[in-house]
């Protein structure tokens, strides 16, 4: 007897825990389209040559080899062939080199699969993971408004998710380059104090400071002052965005080219009706990865900071650099939907799902059988979710399980109902029993099932 | 630079493909959903010792070991820990073992996920491909009455999904076994008959007849003309198909058991409405597999019989033998999604979808961006997927964009248009162009595309 069991650094989830992870799902895809992104999915495994183009980044030590029987017979030379990806980026880099001329320019994309990472086990951390990601690519150039929609689609996605205010928070490279170069930090250095600057949340003011003035950096007192107030910088509504923005004095022109950006993207969020509580100025975010060129956007939720990003991303100058000649610059956004979803079950900010079924049909005697089976089917063809109870047990039995598998509706016919052309319908939700005339029942459990949906805000 | 390409034995899907997959997708989820089926998901990867737990089997010596770097690094010793799923039905089995006493029985599962299988790369044979499954596990027993549900719930599957007439054709062990018996097959000798019968499709009546007269069986002539006569039943009807198990005369025990099993599926689905043209009789049927112990199912397309069976599963005694000493009995199906869709689109039964994109806003200038971005979000909140031009193009060519990307409305508003608060659209699928009072455009756009929803029959 082997014990059944999952390997760690995995999520599994039971019904139905997995019927509201589902729905998130759902509504982010569902967002997603509404903006128009278009879906793609790529295969688990890549070739690992074709995976492994870059040379030592973290993820890259964290991949998962795979390999069939067969190779593992042969002598192992080398790295096995085939690869398990380690995020979505890598695989739409390949895509879109391999698919450029059959694919239209700008090419927006979602996908939404699971990634792979050798992580260290421990709670919280995933082996295998879900992203969500929007991608906007283009051919040569893209214009910078889309640096602005990527972050109204995602105003539109944790609306709609409904797990709390959060601000969409974003910085430009450009005003933060432009600016370093102001105070004299040129080239490579400026990446470096970059990546100082990006461990101000974790490691606090004073330990930062301490580094940017200490040996490697030796930067004066009064240039960490400034760098320290430039990274201060929130903003509290739109026009103090502005206003934030305006104060900053002027600069060299790659800082005036980044704060034109920045201007631009408030415009058109404004302009896309975005409401101003959802975004912000937050000049202290640098995003760690260095292909970011343009803009950076991080997401939190507002009473929880602790649970740091919950939707990254930015813009990048060049996707693909490996597979193709064609320069193709792109701005984009992941939800790193496995982690989120454990972290807002920890904060009890989701809960188990009611069930996917809506209404169980109860079963009171054999002779009740055909009856229950043609109103199910009916019920069915009117579009709603509907478990069939194949053998009568007690009553209350049936109710039992109905309350413990969060199914709302239990539809009942005993002979007084059967004489009386109706069914009894008893409500777990509201705790309220009601007779309906039969052939009225499909219709008024829709009835009863949007006006709970509405109430729930939960859209269609 | 490195060649973007897949590795072999992948389908990856274009856009619009993947679109046309996505919804067949959706339709099973729905239609699985609707009779009370719940989601589960799984992880890709189960430990070796788990997952391996037979020894032998084809798919077996098919399974992708995954190892991380740090596990390549070290001396490979035995089997690498993890391997890739091959299957939905052993992780079903681990599932339901591991979280039996959190789980209501009968346990309704539908999963759909991809599996990994090392076969050989050839045109058709895919290594990594999804499968749709539903499954209905009891503890200790399960009502035959399961075994009906589940082709009405496969007959509302390949309805909705609209690629042509099909049949789901069913048989039964019991039936099978009970009539060697009457002719004194028994025991080992019956599961090898069955297999041989199973192989009738493939070499012909007379190559298996030889086999069954040769060395090993040894059978009279008389024994395999019945047993020819018997797998060459099948019925025409609801009615023949009760006509032809009365004509079986009278048998065993065990094959009096096996009929009336397959008169209470017959019963079953007269009750639930299944039209009688989608299901039949076939007592060829036996599947290869030899835990099936009931009904066994396969499924045809009518005008396609060479694509062979599109979805097949049946019942069996014990789901979890290797992890869990209760006794699990289970009926279920399998859909191989992947591996069907590319026969269907090989046999042309389905193009390219249009795009999941309903609304293309043009741009005519650089003035007219915030006013499409507005109208863009309004249409977006009234259920309409919008992709918004953001950088002014010739109208040309954003028709031809849109007409290419399989879009439907193009929505345009030049001066002239917005002086009399009216915007024109261009209706791509019916050649057409008309204009509407902007307020309402979005009811407007919501009737067109429901009447062609409605229309080409797909349902909600």
């Amino acid at each position: 007897m082997i014990k059944p069991r999952t390997p760690p650094g995995v999520m599994e989830l039971l019904p139905r825990d997995q019927i509201a992870f589902q729905r998130m799902l759902d509504t982010i895809r569902q967002t997603f389209e509404r903006f128009g992104f278009l879906p793609v999915e790529t295969p688990v495994m890549e070739l690992s040559e074709v995976l492994l183009t870059k040379s030592g980044g973290e993820t890259e030590r964290q991949v998962y080899f795979v390999q069939s029987t067969g190779a593992l017979d042969r002598a192992a030379e080398g790295l096995p062939e085939l690869a398990l990806r380690f995020d979505l980026t890598v695989p739409l880099a390949r895509y879109v080199a391999e698919h450029e001329r059959e694919l239209a320019f700008p090419f927006r994309r979602y996908q939404m699969q699971r990634v792979y990472r050798g992580e260290r086990a421990q709670r919280g951390r995933f082996r295998e993971f879900y992203q969500c990601d929007i991608d906007v690519i283009g051919k040569d150039e893209l214009s910078p408004r889309f640096d602005a929609e990527i972050p109204a689609v995602i105003a539109a996605v944790f609306e709609r998710l409904s797990i709390g205010e959060f601000t969409i928070q974003f910085n430009h490279r450009k005003l933060l380059r432009g600016y370093f170069e102001g105070l004299g930090i040129e080239g490579e250095a400026q990446l470096l104090v970059l990546r100082e600057l990006d461990k101000l949340d974790k490691r606090g003011v004073d330990a930062v400071r301490e580094t940017l003035a200490g040996e490697g950096f030796a930067l004066a007192s009064e240039v960490i002052d400034k760098l320290m107030a430039f990274s201060q910088v929130r903003s509290s509504s739109h026009a103090d965005a502005l206003a934030k923005l305006d104060a900053l004095g002027s600069g060299t022109p790659l800082f005036e080219e980044g704060r034109e950006a920045l201007r631009g993207i408030l415009s058109q969020l404004h302009a896309l009706g975005v409401n101003e509580s959802r975004y912000a100025l937050n000049l202290s975010i640098a995003r760690g990865l260095d292909y970011y060129t343009g803009v950076v956007y991080e997401t939190t939720l507002d009473a929880y900071p602790q649970i740091g990003s919950i939707c990254s991303g930015g813009r990048y100058d060049n996707l693909a650099s490996h597979y193709s000649k064609s320069k193709l610059p792109g701005v984009g956004i992941s939800i790193g939907l496995t982690r989120l979803f454990h972290q807002l079950r920890e904060a009890g900010l989701v809960g188990t799902a009611d069930s996917s079924v809506d209404v169980l049909m109860a079963l009171l005697d054999d002779a009740g059988l055909d009856h229950a089976l043609a109103l199910s089917q009916r019920l069915r063809a009117a579009g709603l979710n509907v478990e069939t109870q194949l053998e009568p047990r007690k009553l209350a039995k049936q109710m039992q399980y109905a309350d413990k598998a969060g199914i709302r509706f239990v539809v009942m016919r005993g002979d007084d109902e059967a004489a009386r052309g109706v069914v009894a319908v008893k409500d777990l939700r509201r705790g309220e029993q009601f007779e309906v005339v039969e052939a009225e029942l499909a219709a008024a459990l829709l009835v009863e099932r949007e006006q709970l949906r509405g109430a729930a805000g939960t859209g269609s």
